[in-house]
């Protein structure tokens, strides 16, 4: 099938060009000034509109069975959602039980993901250790195009890591040439604050936030980092929520180690006042972590993203429908803990973004996709409108506009964190490998057309942290003895 | 004209990828893996080399008349030298003479620049302010392809800028979506301290770096951004040289506001004991403003571009010989400021900077021309190896090794301050607009081949400033009255 | 006459003791616990309350010639008013106009304050520069006390000094042994902001914010911070508003500079809202330099007194009452500039800062008095409970309440801006040269009791800095010459 | 006895006078000009020299049973030691084995320290958790006048604390009004580079800094900060040797938290070059932890005392001879840790500290003594020369010099790291407890006169610290249920 869009401005991260774009099959094959139609070629008229590579959300959960629970959203629904928003493609996380064989476990979820609408990967959780999870990490890099592990430093008594357990797994990636990657705070700060909330009788959605300060964020991501050092490996940290995280980052990047921050869409734009909102539904319906934040965090975090010291967004799409939250109406630990976006999150970021000026278009491209796509090394397959690009598309109108709601989305899940607020700048046209997959409200995903996208490892940023490790390789004193 | 670059590995600003590269007259027409070569086109053979954007120097001062003399090095001698090290593409300064018509300079530098052998364009310095000032800038954005303003800080009693002209240039430039650019040493104490240091009996070269330490560099840079930020105008700090004005960058950027930082070759390398040489040539070979810093300085500045805090390199090259450097042989502030480089920029960047690991191949392209030309708002026509871009490409062989000498350079100087330095990854081959203007020693450079290329207003960031300002506009408030 | 102060609590900048306090004359001389009372001497229960150095507050203008007006407190009232308040004495600025005799300026101010009820002080402003002004400044140390010397950096065409008159000023003083303060703000921008403002047509006081942004002080104060570092001396910067010149001084101290920082009242507890008040007088009483800030400003400034950043908190008690705020009414630039505090600085500190936990009681000492007496080089006579210091005390029962209000205070000017703020922790009785001025509501200063106070030059820091100094002094190089 | 010191100046931490001193019995009794002798007094005359009070070093391990063998010092020749060197006072550290009842390892180390020649107190390491340590964390310091908790995040296997152990320990010192301090080592980090160096063949001295970079100490000093702060209680940081520490201090501080931390003399002058010294021994004799490092950390080192982010000096004295060290002759990490310093410090700190003008005679009686009176709650008792306070006094000759050497010294180790340090400023008597116990080279110590100094709990920033707190103190939101 050929694909012309015509009359269109192509917004890549490094350039902004009126240009038409033709697909052939799932590829772009041509982009340029008053390209020809070739015959049977489909045309859609861009209008003026911009053509953007689609969105890449390297941080989701679909499906999940997390905290007694499962996550409402399934990989088919979840993509479907993506691909109205103009996300054509997620990253989501194997994450195995303690103890659990991380194989089997890989393996339940590319089942899972059979029935996805889009192309989609996957990071691996490491949340124990022995020999069987240390070759597991060489087996799924080696023949399973994983190229990313995941440690949390949080969850104390499941799936958290200490510092030994990330120790010998950070070392592990390195060689392997895979990125860790880290959710930052303090497990042992977060159990200790929870049960004396509890003690106080403090038992709400408000214990929550109380219960993860920005502070135990703040410790784990410079812990993670300091680690990362120390051991000579690439570090992505994933949802950084507060100036805390945000700062040891920036102080790490300004001192020449190579660490990578993620924020999502939430974090950007909804404040803590969300857990003392009268109604436990609304409050419980924002529990996730970390969780949101103290205004004056989101600033910060903006321009963490302009300034380039936070690379990509997310949502940590993870969705628990009222009565699930409810399993913990006595008990805010358990409260299951997650939110929705994957459908929202370019249209918030656009608005809250370009329209401000924190962003330039390229770098809204460049935050929502492209940047994902070459920290996670499948640039330029993803992440660009460019000849031999995957045909991940989308047509973007900047004066349209529309009302966020659970009403009209198409997320698996009954509220919305962003319930009614207007953007400027709406998605028309998804094209997922070369197909329109979504179009002017028009909804044509198509169950299990997803595939499994294998990611290579060693990209190109770990060849300079190596030459930056040979360069201070230890060395020995030859001497006559004592 | 046709030629082909085949077996060789393309190196841009955001990736990496084997392919050839197709060129048809002075553009290239095709990237990508086994082209085929057109009839009658020339084939290169890149033997498994490195196929990248040619260099960019946006600093550089050939046949500058300054402080009584003529620099040595003219426009064709210079882009010859640069041309052998990979330099496609030069911008100079046009620099008016205080009350000297603007319009008048800009055509004395424009005839001087006839003789270039490659690519060059023009900042103009705002050295006063009148109306004919103001109205020369609308001129030359308007209609010669001029988008960028340059305002010395130093050089009290000559071309200094005082802030009264800094407001009155930066707001017109805004005004007309061009780029101001500021020189930043805080001229009235660099003025104090010479005079203090001549006192004391202080006149060697030794003098030169005392009379301009790194806090007289940090204030004024300070002070170009904060000006920037209230008038909200993009800045560009040329040759920023020390921890001080990286400081004031980062800061800066990291509130948000789009601030720019350059940094020099000789910067990043070359240390101020230089001045305290005993043989007091070798010393004046060095006198340049900013001075080379203490050591410490380097690593940050390495730092800062890794970072992306600082995002293009240059060389303010700026040549004096040796005769020239003893008009000031009783008296340091006679020495004329200068040195050379354009030649050597790109070799001992690569060979520091990717050698060690402090950047990758890609960080490479992007701090010796991408981000110039996506700043001074010549992208993706510079910059990039890429179909629709300008022909200027360079072939790099990472293994090769070559030894920098004033003995084998091409410029027009008598010494080098990289004398002795052996680098390794040489560049074997300059193609301008669409010719080999370079290869393995053979220089084949043509007189007057180069082009003056118009630079159009209203780079893409302008537009991200100005809706900042929107948002921040000020506002009055309705009163009934007192 | 003799005066003992029974069972107390003595709060010194360095420590909390339970003593007696006994005084004799203008002098202390005994503090211990359970001091016996001499013969004829008035014991003051404390009844358990808190026995305090003596308030400073060195920055005020007592009937200051100003924009065309005088300020409405005078030495005599305002002293008094202080003296309620718990401060005991002030260090007011004499501010010659430009080309004005800097002596005669000087005994100009001598004469208004001889009506003083408590010791002072003068700061003396250097507005211009010729061989009599540098005359002054030595006799000035020399023959009258004076070792401070303030320069504006705002103000453009009346009292700002440009660069030239900062190096010219900051060098003498230095030689002198005397501390250079700035107001630091950047004159130029001020200026060019007021005039588009006006331009567009916004003429209340919701203009003065928005002409005096927060990087017009930031820019100011690193500029004197930078001119002080490369002239060798210390610097101490008045009202600080912002983070940004928070930063600025928190920058130059960690690297070593000797710079100190003052922060007013209400800069930590007002914020910028006030200029939107929708009643013009309100809105105008507001109206000082720099402005009041957005609010993120306060807790920063609270943090920079906590860490030691900020050493002093002041007023800038500057009275202008509503019919002296109306001239004007139709343009902000002409609205006088200044507001009162003098005599509610104590309270609101204690209550904002110790009650809060920002403060120990010692620090809330070391920041409204004992910082100041040692900055300015009158401690231990000033600053300190200890025998051989002036009888300058406060009792403070830190359990009592009171509303502040403009019909209660005693400060000659017709609103407050603290106005209807209840604050925790009361002054009680303020001694004065040994003698009860204040007691319980009863006010008992006496016109022209109050004593001008010497200064000594060459504060202890100053040996500190010269040897810095020493360390980095230039030298030539010993050459044979070219 | 009486003791009239006559003609000196008086250097407290706050101001500098000349005064003379008189001492009754182990107290001064009366400071001021011109005293007379009482009858029987003896006059010491300090012929201009500084009378400052004694020193303090707040970490000292005298006769430390570690890595298998005893510290040579013992209590009284490193009370002695530190006398001639102008000490006197020393706080120590009992150190119970990891499951040793902590009030046995008390009376162990109380009994050890009979034999002490000059006061000290103890600070009691928490190296396990049950519930007894917990009881005797309240005995000790209810009834045994201890007031400070050390933790150790390094020496895993041995005395090392996990976080869980941190927030125990933490918690409960805070109720208890007990100062939590910690050496910052990540042991984890520790343990992996030490295994891995030793894989490398890496097994001489110099293994031992490679083991320990300042990322390891930085993270540690962060963890440590961010645990103290989510459980609001203060922190002290002992032997801070780099920048990174330094930086978490510096950014705790600037944000409001309450933490303290000490640098040693050694750290300030030594670097890490020691390390690949041609000779094992000199080598080995170096080996510390934290380690000395890159020689960029001393001015930062040097800065933060200046700036007040570091508040006091010490020793980490814990001396192992040159047979002792070779016990680690084929390992490293057998190598035991420590050297000696006692004698030297407050020589060393005058000289690099107040000749080079990077502290004031003040500053240095703050780093070196009143500062840790003040912290560790003795002050006024210790720490300055003022009526009531302990005789601890020095009189220091500022213009004498001396030359430091292992075959002068005083300290039972066979070298010493200053050896060959010629200083300027020197300590000519030393008082303690009212008594001459050093002048001109006569050691006049006496074994066991030494006392224990009981320091009182809730220093009086823990107030400040608990106000804190109860502002943001959690709440719960009042609802009416799901
Ligand atoms: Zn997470
Ligand atoms: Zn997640
Ligand atoms: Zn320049
Ligand atoms: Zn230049
Ligand atoms: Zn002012
Ligand atoms: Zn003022
Ligand atoms: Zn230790
Ligand atoms: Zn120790």
């Amino acid at each position: 099938m050929t694909l012309l869009i015509k009359g269109g401005t192509v917004v890549n991260a490094d350039f902004t060009l009126r240009a038409d774009v033709l697909i052939d099959g799932d590829k772009i094959t041509a982009v340029g000034p008053d390209l020809d139609a070739p015959t049977g070629a489909e045309v859609l008229d861009a209008g003026g509109a911009l053509v953007m590579p689609g969105g890449i959300d390297p941080h989701t959960h679909m499906e999940l069975p997390f905290m007694g629970t499962v996550a409402s959203e399934d990989f088919f629904s979840g993509t479907t959602a993506g691909a109205v928003g103009g996300t054509t493609m997620i990253i989501d996380f194997v994450i195995p039980s303690p103890r659990q064989d991380v194989m089997e476990a890989y393996h339940t979820w590319r089942g899972w993901a059979q029935k996805a609408a889009t192309d989609y990967s996957f990071h691996v959780a490491i949340t124990w250790w022995d020999e069987s999870v240390k070759a597991a990490m060489g087996t799924l890099t080696r023949d399973h195009g994983v190229n990313s592990f995941k440690h949390f430093m949080a969850y104390k008594g499941a799936i958290m890591c200490d510092d030994e357990v990330l120790v010998n797994s950070f070392t592990r990636a390195r060689d392997l040439g895979a990125i860790c990657t880290v959710h930052a705070e303090n497990g042992e700060l977060v159990a200790h604050l929870q049960k004396e909330l509890l003690a106080k009788g403090i038992t709400g959605p408000e214990g929550h936030p109380q219960s993860r300060p920005t502070a135990v964020e703040g410790e784990a991501a410079d812990r993670a980092i300091r680690i990362a050092q120390v051991l000579n490996v690439p570090l992505y940290i994933v949802h950084n929520s507060c100036i805390e995280s945000l700062q040891a980052i920036t102080r790490a990047r300004n001192d020449g180690q190579r660490v990578f921050g993620e924020v999502l869409a939430g974090h950007l734009l909804v404040d803590d006042s969300v857990y003392r909102h009268p109604d436990w539904d609304v409050a419980a319906h924002h529990v996730m972590s970390p969780p949101f934040r103290p205004k004056a965090n989101q600033e910060a975090l903006w321009r963490g993203l302009q300034a380039g010291m936070l690379q990509t967004t997310a949502t940590d799409h993870c969705c628990f429908c009222t009565p699930q939250k409810r399993m913990g109406h006595n008990n805010f630990t358990q409260i299951p803990n997650g939110t929705g976006g994957v459908e929202d999150r370019m249209h918030v970021l656009w608005h809250h973004g370009v329209n401000t000026g924190r962003l330039t278009p390229s770098e809204f491209v460049a935050i929502t996709s492209a940047n994902a796509a070459k920290i996670f090394n499948i640039y330029p397959r993803k992440g660009v409108v460019a000849v031999g690009a995957d045909a991940d598309v989308v047509i973007w109108d900047p004066a349209r506009q529309r009302t966020i709601s659970k009403n009209t989305h198409h997320q698996n899940i009954d509220y919305n964190i962003f319930e009614g607020m207007t953007v400027t700048g709406v998605n028309t046209t998804t094209i997922s490998q070369g197909r329109v997959v979504y179009h002017d409200g028009d909804i044509r995903t198509v169950r299990g057309a997803g595939r499994y996208v294998n990611r290579p490892t060693f990209p190109s940023y770990f060849d300079a942290v190596k030459r930056v490790a040979e360069v201070n390789a230890p060395s020995a004193v030859d001497r006559m003895g004592v």
